[in-house]
């Protein structure tokens, strides 16, 4: 083994951190980066490892069953991750708008992003040839008002045979069904063009020029069932004056949209974010 | 007349700008610093000059009588704001929090406020001794379940008395009545604990912990009839984490709620905020 | 004509407003946007004004022919820019990186850029794949220590040959020679990787990261001879840690870059960037 | 034992985390906020964790006794720090300038810092009525040309007789002796008004001025015995364009003075900031 990273959830209680980084210390491990977080509402505890495993004699699935004892004993939600093995798959979803996906391909390719992109789904044919460009394959599954359950039944099966693990909503404009939304629960991220809860739902740009807001926002979040409503990853703001028309917030728009995508993006194949009932715990 | 402040809000159309500018020129005026916007979707005009008046030959009131002629052919709401007349008297309102207040004090000490203070008008006895530090009269008005139309009453009377003309209610946690709000239309500034229109009403920050956003926002806006809805004048944000306590966030939105509300109140006492509709145009 | 620009820049003295305005309004334009400037210490006044020109009845050689008497009378440096006539044409030189030339290239693209792409000039032939992808020609002049004076000839007749009037340094990593940096004064931008005048010259993230700054920037600027000291047009900063090593400023960095330096490059187009001195009036 | 505190620098080596945690599970303590970070350049660890100590059986100098042979093990500089021992003594030194001095004595005072105050040193006597009017000593002390070394022999006196162990210097504009600078090595903390290392010295918002930056900044460090080059404990800046006099730096810099001050006072406090060489790394 060599880069490894342990990520744990479990519910708090004396000892944990001094259970799991000496379990760590005998196998031969060092850790390089330690994060941890008490949540002392919901009495929930979150750590994150990154672990230095060249010096430990045994490959990841034997360090997995001897750490069994130990998340057995915590009552721990855990994984293992292994820098050698496979790495994430994304699936990143658009519609007509480029800009985050464009950005997203473009920092895969700069290798911000740890991880295969399987392809991209779009209910447009638009954008196909930016993608196909960066030899990635395009799925064009066109969502109409009439064959929707087709349609999303075509995408699971994308998703699927393409063995994608992540799912990106880079500015898709069609609701995800409650089926979707469930099996891939905290694997999907959307992009939405608001500081969140502000402006849900449709053309928040638009409801941001009327309202007569003096910064705009986006946010990065995870999928549910509910829309516009699941645990927040990442956000951010831009100032805006009088001077700026609805277009104007628009293209300023785009610009943080990309930028807290990609950071939520990257801090998410990082195993950085790690959810916490309807919020985030964000090792960044 | 030395420095001088000439505001206008006129329905927009041709020649505006050359009318005005070279009737300022003909008078023997500088502008020295010059703003203006059009409102494409309202069809309205908004404009804002400081005026260098010391070469202009006539006085204030005959400078306002030559001027309304042209406001009138251009159907204009303008004044002439003339430096070495009267200042702005600002009456403060607060509850038991002192720190939007003690920071206006200190501002206003340092000569960053171009204003008299009018009065402090309390509901609680509690910010008594640092008001009075400053040589300022402290107003305890409670106001109960039982007595809020005489408490308004008294409000309005020591408002009126003190000659007051313009309101800040630096976390002063009462309803205004529709009445008062009306009265001193587009003179009472409110500062809110959130980035509005998110958590408007009561506990921002707790809604705010509830629904894990990753930014905390305070908002300056002009009172209307309507809570937390009139005219934003100026809002901004800071970044918190997962671990941040609600009293974290509390205390962490001190410092936004003081220098969002310090910089609407110093833009409104330079007139540089004209309203427009239910937003503003800020000449910042 | 349509949409026109006047930027005007002069000694200032009382009526150039005045003067201006009445000009366009008797000739029937329209002004839909305006911004002026005194430099007290300069005694330089600075104007720009977007001008509704359909109704205007001549062209725009006879507008600048009319306009050239108040020009002479007020000892104007001015342009009236007609927007149904020729855009800019924009040089983009880079070396390898390529984050800020795909970040021009996709805005251009979106309409973001108002200006032609006259070419991208490279001293390597590694990013000619993706810019010839947007159909643009690119250059391969290699800067040798040995040929930098025929190199760097080969550069300017490309320049001129491809009716490039503007120059961004898109992360060039070569000292452009005086004789260029004269004939192109206000013409060439670069982007500076660290926020002037902190860590000018080579390696500024090195730099940064020894100083252990707690923020790293970027600077947008006017190339002259002096290296890393012309006037600056944009500058932006973001938050770094202990935590982060050198190349994650350099991976951070690329965004503030990239933005800047779009930033700079979108105000110059639109003639909003006017040159005082060392300095910059930018109306944003 | 309450709530404490154990800050700890050694080399890194595997196994610390382990050994430490362990120690404190042993003992009773929970470990409720921890940080570490690994110095891959200098090979140094550092690590802070905040105890809920009141299981733990011992008092905080038999703990000490007992954790002392895990420090010689592995070489440590360390504390433990008992919430319920002796709070840190702050001294603030100040001129004239009193923005950054009652925007700490009222944080002081809200709570927001976790100290007492020991006094206040000036080399005016400006400031002593609102220093006075908190209850907390002045102690006018002159520094002249001619007197320097008395002066300071007296302030030296002032900071010990008051049992001060940290000195903020609060816009104190004379430069701290050699000696004093080493004696209190780590303790002595400035606020200096640039974005270091732009614009260090003399005059720092007459320089920014001049270069035409559009970002002012200002920074928190600890002092040594070059000027301006210590540690940087925090920074941020402030946008401002070419409207602004530098009167107007002056002004806005005030609000980024004492906002980064403070944020820099209350983590070293907290024991959040460690010195590693001539950086510090910021649990914040």
């Amino acid at each position: 083994m060599s880069l490894c990273r342990l990520v744990v959830t479990c519910p708090d209680r004396v000892g944990i951190v001094a259970r799991v980084s000496s379990f760590i210390a005998e196998k031969g491990g060092s850790i390089t980066e330690a994060n941890q977080h008490s949540d002392l509402e919901t009495g929930r505890f979150f750590m994150r490892y990154e672990v230095e495993a060249r010096d430990i004699g045994i490959d990841s699935d034997a360090f997995r069953q001897a750490f069994a004892t130990i998340a057995e004993e915590f009552d721990m939600q855990w994984q293992w991750r292994d820098g050698a093995q496979k790495r994430r798959r994304l699936m990143i979803m658009v519609s007509k708008e480029s800009h985050c996906l464009v950005d997203l391909l473009y920092r895969w390719s700069a290798g911000e992003l740890d991880c295969d992109i399987a392809g991209v789904i779009s209910n447009h044919d638009d954008l196909r040839s930016v993608v196909e460009w960066h030899g990635i394959d395009y799925h064009h599954i066109p969502v109409l008002s009439d064959n929707k359950a087709t349609a999303f039944a075509d995408i699971e099966k994308a998703i699927e045979e393409n063995d994608a693990d992540t799912i990106v909503l880079a500015r898709y404009m069609q609701i995800i069904p409650p089926s979707l939304c469930e099996r891939y629960s905290g694997q999907i991220i959307n992009i939405h063009h608001s500081f969140l809860p502000s402006f849900a739902g449709a053309r928040p740009y638009h409801q941001a020029h009327t309202r007569g807001v003096k910064l705009i926002g986006a946010t990065c979040h995870y999928v549910t069932r509910e829309l516009d409503a699941g645990p927040i990853i990442e956000q951010d703001i831009q100032r805006v004056t009088h001077c700026h028309t609805t277009s104007d917030l628009v293209r300023l728009g785009r610009d943080i949209e990309k930028s807290v995508l990609a950071r939520g993006v990257r801090w998410h194949l990082q195993d950085r974010v790690l959810i916490d009932g309807n919020k985030t715990v964000v090792f960044s």
